[in-house]
């Protein structure tokens, strides 16, 4: 088991992914600031990873918080929820868990519960989150190890694994279920400039698990596609827009294109709660630009010379025309999305709604 | 000017590339096998500087013969040939140039030419190929200026440029030769991974000619193609088949993909040395392996676990198919590539036979 986040006592324990492959190294986050530098900082990523990390941030601010009346509680629950909400903007679980977080605490102080009992509930809610998406993920390998080869090669690309959910992984789920399930898959890992996600976090926690894993540049994939070398690309989201476009890590759309070109099957791998059925498509989904430093360093030296303009967006959006099927925890969505998706969201509110009930 | 090689009293004087873009500092090679290793180990690159450089590598092992007779001189040619030979495999300009001052030797040779005179009219020999490289270049210029838009992005993949050639460039050529005729282009200029030619080499060459330059991690091309921010590419070669289709730095294949998929031109510039009639097709051309290191480390630091297996081809090929056309000193090249390659190789023979008459 890779111990991507954890509950504690004291705070929540976050493995530092940015010491990833050659250090395993922990950060221990003990008040909701702490955790919202956690994500900021990229000590954790991954969409699903982030949604209950911020979870976990109100949960832990909230069971800290020296309020004696309701009021002064509301009013702190919404600054912990607008500053773990501020620190990335495009991955949809963030919004999603602090918003299934401030749902929870309003049910709780509207039926008048005493503070004490908030603060449990708050973090208890939050630990649910924690298990129900391992348990999403387990369900996505369920439904999907089937759409890998029986054997071959399945490019990735960023890393979509245990580090980027509670753990298991989305894309990489898939791919762990397939072989549990007999399939003879080796993998081939985009290193994933310009944070190398793939060739530091992906290759590491696939070798952890003894599955085969090749790094290549993210220029190569193209090349060992028109040798036939891969069989089916899978990857995660960041946020899947309500006709199935789909962000994901800066470089997705460039894979999703080649796949096409090259007739190789294209797999999203999500949880519902990436998906965001208030965005009806791609271009409503705002990406994240983050620091040119991170393309013109390496290891602390300048590799571009002074004056030059640098490009970094985080993530790009596929068109969903390009995606073969979007992988959930209920099931498998085809196209048209639009239908896909909005029959399997009434579903999953209905299926709630019952087990609540 | 950028002073990519030349021929000094003492040696061969090399900008050493792989110190760019921070350090301006250059190496000296002696003697012939110095020649080799400063292939070998790209402090000089790019297929037309390669092939000028091992001309002159000959130049220089010939000049420093201590030979008195043709037979001994004739097995140190082949020795000296044979190791410049096996520095890298697949550049062909590399072997035509090689070739080139084997043919001027063996005449010498043949015609009873004092050694004395054959080592003088080998420096020559050299010399020569360098002026008419860079005058290549300008032509290429001349003759693809019109293709770029008057205003736009060009992106770029590699280095084409002054660095890759004895000065101007091929690809870069081409986009000095439209700014000079007016035309306003921003490059956008991909890093380039593993090796970082675009972040280190393009952007120093264009920013030192004062050209708006945008470096971008090779997977954001799609992206930015997509959002429409790109109006052409183009990029260099390193060995050019009989039938059109293109080697030239890895990536060059995923940038032509997406490139057909949006619609945007696609050129390739280079010289008529680059073409191999005797390669029928693309993937009859040698593909150079590189070290493993060049993609698991960066700056000195291990960034993939150990027992990640590492994919690290140099190059790869583009079909003939994406290639709106290639650009060469002789004029432009269009589909279908058998015929037109044919028929400029037929008129550049005519013209050199007619020359030399």
């Amino acid at each position: 088991m890779i111990p991507t986040l954890e509950w504690l006592p004291n705070g929540v324990n976050f493995l530092d992914q940015t010491k990833l492959p050659l250090e395993e190294t922990y950060v221990l986050a003990t008040d909701y600031n702490q955790v919202a530098t956690v994500i900021r900082d990229m000590i954790v990523r991954g969409a699903p990873a982030i949604g209950v990390s911020a979870a976990m941030g109100v949960a832990l601010g909230v069971s800290q918080s020296t309020a004696t009346d309701i009021a002064s509680l509301n009013a702190e629950v919404a600054t912990i929820s607008d500053t773990l909400a501020a620190t990335r903007p495009t991955a949809v679980n963030l919004f999603w868990a602090i918003q299934r977080m401030r749902d929870r605490y309003n049910a709780l102080a509207a039926a008048n519960t005493p503070i004490p009992e908030i603060k449990a509930a708050l973090i208890a809610e939050a630990q649910q989150m924690y298990d129900e998406d391992i348990a999403a993920c387990k369900a996505m390998g369920a439904h999907g190890a089937e759409l890998l080869p029986q054997e071959g090669t399945v490019l990735t690309h960023c890393n979509a694994g245990a580090l980027a959910t509670c753990g298991y992984g989305t894309a990489l789920g898939v791919i762990r279920a397939a072989i549990e399930r007999g399939h003879k898959i080796d993998v081939f890992a985009d290193e994933t400039r310009p944070y190398l996600q793939g060739a530091r976090l992906t290759a590491w926690e696939l070798l952890h698990d003894n599955i085969p894993t090749t790094v290549l540049c993210d220029n190569m994939a193209g090349a060992l596609m028109r040798q036939g070398k891969i069989q089916a690309v899978i990857v995660g989201a960041d946020r899947i827009a309500a006709n199935g476009d789909t962000a994901n890590k800066i470089g997705t759309y460039s894979v999703a294109v080649l796949a096409k070109e090259h007739g190789i099957p294209f797999y999203v791998a999500a949880p519902l709660s990436t998906i965001d059925p208030a965005t009806p498509h791609g271009d409503g989904i705002p990406i994240e630009q983050r620091a040119a430093t991170e393309v013109t360093h390496s290891n602390g030296k300048q590799m571009t010379p002074n004056g030059a303009a640098i490009q970094n967006p985080a993530f790009d959006v596929t068109p969903a025309k390009y995606i073969t099927a979007i992988i959930t925890e209920h099931g498998v969505l085809r196209a048209p999305y639009e239908q896909s998706i909005a029959q399997m969201a009434a579903e999953a509110t209905t299926k709630r709604e019952l087990t609540t009930a």
